[in-house]
């Protein structure tokens, strides 16, 4: 299976696949602390140019991205705010700026306010495009890396019980995250949430035609002790109808160590960070809190795709 | 003729220049796809450095330039937003930042919004200095890239006759591409555009001293079959006294496939971009639609100038 | 003495350590001119790749540590804009953004606006943290190039009668320089300012204790002509009580050439840039300014520094 652009979870159902991204990630993480990497990128004629167009604000996707490519011996060009792009002032279409950019550059990581833009990019891109997140849409590699994770945390991608926890409606990352687990062997799901931000019929209605079976409910405390994953988002104010529901549930989410204690020992605890207070920093140095290894993960998760995009 | 600074497209009225900066270009198109270019700029006793320096946002252009410097094995260091430099924040002069900067790089790229800046930078600057638009003054390497795209095109920047449409007035490209071509050989010139933008009179008096034929009118469309290139530009609503002239006029500067069907066969269509309304992607397709490549173009005349600047 | 975190002065008091990091500076700008720079920092497994976390607009200091990045041979990630961070807007702590950041680069120079924060930057990074400026707090190596300078300029940092001029209060820069030239020998310090913004009561106390002799006065020409070196920086109206104050007292603190005329032969004047009209044109051409010298002086050791901190 050849990859080109990188724009949807959906790409990265074949199993051979995931296994081929997570083997050359492991591989990546040690070849970059004791080989010369420049030699992973074909440099003749010239470095590799990435460039970064980021439509909205993001600096740790761009800087993992950005270091990625710099760890493989490539180049970047970037922009941090390509709203103000004076061609985007002016009215251009993301499609004539992509034409343009894709002279530029060898691969470019899209991020963008608007679902669905990084595949109208892809549809005129002369180079690679990765999706670094549309909107409410996806983020690929984002969900690749959450699942490296677990890999390698767990030793597994199969056989798991997973508990998403927090804001199940708007987070883009569980979703795709969902998807992705749904497609491997013997998974359990449970989905912890308010009621006003629980998870997509649509994905609820996946899940059932794939026959994952899955669980919902308001309170975290009761499945804390199953799962072998607890993957929390943050839940934010504005998504509640009023403040006063808002300050009744917002401790139901917060993983404290009442929680931690309740879980099991071989478990462990993600983020796609930034988090704020439902990760109390009481429980970072619960040797079961990988989410700053999660990070770390992404660089190399993303060292492995652009090896892969940009070896042709 | 040695190039330091690269201000104004007077510094290019030699055709032997002209030549030269073509011919590497297009030496630097064939070189990007198979050799290893950073032999092409002296990397010993390190890798050249760019700065941009961009007082106003023109991603395109900086882009541009960046990805050509890095191709040449060089390096960049850049700010997409120099009016928010504390310096310039705290009311620091142009020429104090340019002598500051010019101690980082081996070159600065500058845009800045007021007419005159790249000269006085020039004054002070211990490198080369190269003029990426000083507000409604002047933009050489659009010029450059624009003349390279004529001559790539069809093959002779002689013997041509070239209809400019859209905003005569205020756009600075079409007046340093008219200044270039005016220094040409046998060729004569359309001016299409509404009353209210129409070609300043001090750029018509220096056709007249040239003894450069030029016809002036309102329409695209009677001249459409006569031209070899047509150079299009955006109509833009708020350089008109009303809204109903605007209304009135703007269908007139529309390049559709009426104008193309009238069109010859060996004509070219070109714009700066990025376009709106003014070029409907209907015409994408048509072989004579040259404006992407015209941006791909800038990419290796860009390449060819920081190589020239460079190589000392 | 082994420098990991760079983060105040007052890790620069022992005399060996400065004597290292100018004399290394000193060789940086010679090889910069001469030498294959990027065999001064190890570049295998891979080139290090220095992280600018700006907080704060600073676009000089962020061009100077990455062109002294880049021309060591190392590669540089960077945000020159981090408080539109999409993790800071959404209330990510700076420990946590450090921990994510550290993980993909060498080193990381942080300018954050408020103090202490580059210290609790330092507790939890993986790798060295540069302080480029910590609101009111430090920057050290501005302090550092200031006494570089002084170095290079008159060959010695004992002996010297140093006076600053204009806002000893809350510049961070005059704070800095006045700690380490207090440590040196044999220092006489003149302190010249308005009564609204003179140097802090805590310094003063700090130089009794240490036996450094000072005088403070409220005109400048008077002392002119004893000083080896003249500190000049900026007076801020707003700095004032009533503009009609700030009027009365500003002419006082312009380096004119009345005050060079009086000022001795081999003596000079520094600031830290940018100036306003306390530094008039019209010195510039004085061989004895050597304040754009001093910007200059910035590039090597900041070469230096990194080179020390990088080389493990």
């Amino acid at each position: 299976m050849n990859l080109f652009h990188i724009i949807e979870v959906q790409q990265f159902k074949d199993r051979g696949l995931l296994e081929d991204i997570f083997s050359l990630s492991a591989r990546m993480e040690k070849l970059d602390e004791s080989k010369d990497l420049s030699l992973l990128l074909p440099s003749v004629p010239r470095r590799k140019i990435l460039a970064s167009l980021f439509y909205e604000p993001s600096t740790r996707t761009r800087l993992s991205f950005e270091s990625a490519m710099k760890r493989l011996g490539g180049d970047v060009i970037s922009t941090e705010d390509a709203p103000h792009f004076s061609s985007a002032v002016k009215g251009e279409s993301l499609t004539d700026t992509i034409k343009v950019v894709s002279s530029f550059a060898d691969a470019i990581v899209l991020r963008h306010y608007e679902e669905g833009s990084a595949k109208r990019a892809s549809e005129v891109s002369k180079v690679p495009i990765i999706n670094a997140g549309d909107g409410p849409g996806q983020h690929p590699t984002q969900a690749l890396l959450d699942l490296y994770t677990i890999k390698k945390e767990l030793g597994r991608i199969d056989n798991l019980k997973v508990c998403f926890v927090g804001d199940l409606l708007y987070s883009r990352t569980v979703h795709s995250l969902v998807y992705l687990l749904a497609q491997q062997n013997n998974i359990e799901l449970y989905f912890v949430s308010p009621e006003e931000i629980r998870m997509p019929r649509d994905i609820a209605d996946y899940l059932k035609e794939k026959g994952c079976p899955f669980f919902e409910q308001e309170t975290l405390f009761e499945v804390a002790h199953i799962v072998d994953i607890l993957y929390v988002t943050r839940v934010q104010k504005e998504r509640f109808r009023s403040i006063v529901e808002y300050e009744r549930v917002k401790d139901s989410y917060v993983v404290d160590k009442q929680i931690t204690q309740a879980m099991k020992e071989g478990s462990r605890i993600l983020h796609p960070l930034p988090r704020v207070q439902e990760l109390p920093p009481e429980i970072d140095s619960d040797s079961r809190s990988a989410y700053f290894r999660q990070a770390d993960n992404g660089l190399y998760l993303r060292m492995s795709l652009l090896s892969m995009l940009l070896k042709q």
